[in-house]
Parts: C-alpha cells; sequence; structure tokens
C-alpha cells in the first residue's frame, strides 16, 4: 500500500495543490476518489473524517489531515521539499498561502463552481466574484513581475497553495493578456519534470453524464 | 515611543484580532489610524507598505508584517502566548486560522461590509455571501460543542483569528440562537482580563457623518 492516500477529485483545485505537490516529488501516493458531486462530502461518515466537509484530506499512517494549507506544510516537513529554509521565508510562504485561502482560491473555486457546475454564471454573485477574482489575479500580477515563484526564485507550498486552480483558467474563458506574469508563472510550473494537468492527475474527470 | 504600532481601523475585524492579541497579552502598542473609507488603503503609499492593500500592518522595529494570520503567528513568539506546544496544537491552530480566512472571517467580512457600508444587504451577492456566512457558523458551532476553544481548553491565535468579526454580529442582525456554542465561546472570550470591543480598542469609530 501507497504511503500516503489523498482523498480527491480531479474537479478540485484544492486536492490539485496536494496532489501536484506529492507528484512533483516524487512520493508515494494514491488517490482515493471523492464523489463530491453525488455529495459525499456531505455525509455523516464524510464529516467523520473531515469535520469541515471539505476535500483533500490526507491519510499518512494514523494521521488524517484537513485543509490544503495544513497538508502541504506538513509535507514540507515530510518530503523536505518546497519548505521554507529560514524564519522569514516561513513567513512569507504563510502570507501568500493565507491570502491565496483568502481571495485568490476562494473567489476562483467560486465563481467557477456557480458558473460551470451550478449553470449561474451569469448571476449577481457570480459576476460579483468574478471582480474579485480579477482584482486578486491582478495582486498577483504585479507580485510576480519581478519573481520567478511566489517568494523568490525558488518554488515552494506557497506557489502549489496559488497554482490549485489555474489551470481551469480555460473553464472560466480567462484573459490571460491581462496577467501577463501570472501566465509566464503558470508554464514555468507546468515545465517541470512530473507535472500532470489536475484532469490527468486524479480521478473523476469527465463527469458523467447528467441522468 | 510603543514597541508595536499596528496599522488600523476601528471597523476592522482582522485589525481587531492583533489588537485584541496585543491588549491581552498586555503588550506595549499604539495604534496608527488607517483611513480606509477614505481610500487610504488603495494609495500608491499604503501599497508601498502593504502590497495586498489590506488592513492590519504591524510594525515591529524594522519588520512590517501584513495579514492577520501572520503577524498572530509571529506574535506568538514574541509575546509567548496563544501559540501552540507541539507539532499537532500548531496543525490544528493553522487548520482553523486556513478555514477562518476561507470561509468565516471572508464571508463575515465580506458580507457586513455590502450591508452596513456599501447599502447592499438585499442584493443578491449579499445574500449569497450570507448564506455562506451562516453555513461556516455552523460548523464553528459542532465543532465548539464539547470544547472551550478551537483547539481545546486554552485560548490560541486560531480563537483570535476567528473572534475577529464577532462582536459585529448585532450589525448584521445574526441570530445567535442557531449558534449557542459560538455564542457561549464569545462570551467566554469577552470575559478576559482587558478585553476590549473593537470599537473601544482602535481609531475610527464611529464614522464621520457623510458630506
Amino acid at each position: 500500500m501507497p504511503e500516503y492516500t489523498l482523498y480527491c477529485f480531479a474537479q478540485s483545485g484544492n486536492s490539485y495543490k496536494v496532489a501536484l505537490m506529492l507528484t512533483l516529488a516524487k512520493a508515494d501516493w494514491q488517490p482515493r476518489f471523492v464523489d463530491f458531486f453525488n455529495g459525499e462530502t456531505r455525509t455523516p461518515a464524510y464529516r467523520a473524517i473531515n469535520a469541515m466537509g471539505e476535500a483533500p484530506v490526507l491519510e499518512h499512517g494514523e494521521l488524517k489531515l484537513a485543509q490544503s494549507g495544513v497538508i502541504l506544510d506538513y509535507l514540507t516537513n515530510q518530503l523536505h521539499q518546497f519548505g521554507p529554509r529560514n524564519e522569514e521565508e516561513r513567513r512569507e510562504i504563510l502570507r501568500w498561502t493565507l491570502w491565496d485561502n483568502h481571495k485568490l482560491t476562494s473567489y476562483f473555486a467560486t465563481y467557477r463552481f456557480l458558473k460551470l457546475f451550478a449553470g449561474q454564471g451569469d448571476s449577481p454573485q457570480a459576476q460579483w466574484l468574478h471582480g474579485r477574482l480579477l482584482a486578486a489575479l491582478k495582486v498577483l500580477d504585479t507580485h510576480l513581475s519581478d519573481k520567478t515563484y511566489a517568494i523568490g526564485t525558488r518554488i515552494t507550498i506557497a506557489d502549489l497553495s496559488m497554482i490549485g486552480y489555474m489551470y481551469f483558467a480555460d473553464e472560466i474563458a480567462l484573459n490571460w493578456a491581462d496577467y501577463p506574469h501570472v501566465k509566464a508563472w503558470t508554464e514555468r510550473i507546468a515545465a517541470l519534470p512530473g507535472w500532470k494537468h489536475p484532469y490527468d492527475l486524479m480521478p473523476g474527470h469527465p463527469l458523467p453524464p447528467k441522468a
């Protein structure tokens, strides 16, 4: 049995953050499919695994960890990669990870969900989220204008957190021309040995046709 | 000059997280008013202090830190209070801090902003955020049903993060009866020696009348 089991599904950018880290680090892992679109994360059995009712969850021996940011941090110690090298780097990684959870991933994921899966792309709430997302991307684009990666020249879990939904950009018709530095950064990461698109890395894509 | 300077304003629950920590720990600090409602966080001068354009910012000697979660973490080392005592506690604190940034503070703060300051409380986006907020409060209520504080019997920065907007509950007409464990937790924190309401702890309240 592989060392790590990741509760995940293909459409989950939050799961992808961890799946990509495990893959890039050549860790010994397997996916465990979470049937999100049929309500598995709302079941009592799943809530017993994660009270927050979210994917991903990482299983490592007796340990079950939730929240992608917690899992990424945990894996830096396990895999000895993508972590901070000093206190200042640790703070910078935490800063961008928190910002990602608050402003980037949250708006991207929620907007995409409304547009793609709930058929509410033109609703006022979706349009409002879209505006928030574009503002966040502008902040990131400015930040990346003179950097290779989030905290400098080396890829860290701050990048792996913020990259979560970026390869779904075509699904929300994102105009990359407005964010050239973000685009170049996504291409740098996609060029790393072993990189895969979320749909090739995790189970559950494509979705089955609706009954 | 006090040891710590906190860029903040009274209506900012994110600033309050830090202001309350400094106060409860009896740290030597002063507020530095951020004129958010007149656009200060959008000025180039402020963006030079914080590229993310947000409050709070903590100034400590030569160091300027942004993101409440980063500042709270930094202060646990400086003040030797409210921090984790082992690796498991560290992960639990990070877990609830990330969740707070993603699901609790973000929905509370944004809903309150639309309702209170933008006059859009009944808009579809505000109502959507409201639903998300109530779902997050339910998760927290369940979590606190058998605990004194977020990670057990001792207050930590996970609590100080999640408490950020709670004392503004009356402003959004929150029905506390639906969240008795969250309410009891807010009262436990309000009973701590030195506790103050955000409006009594930071400058800028009440807002001046509109011209």
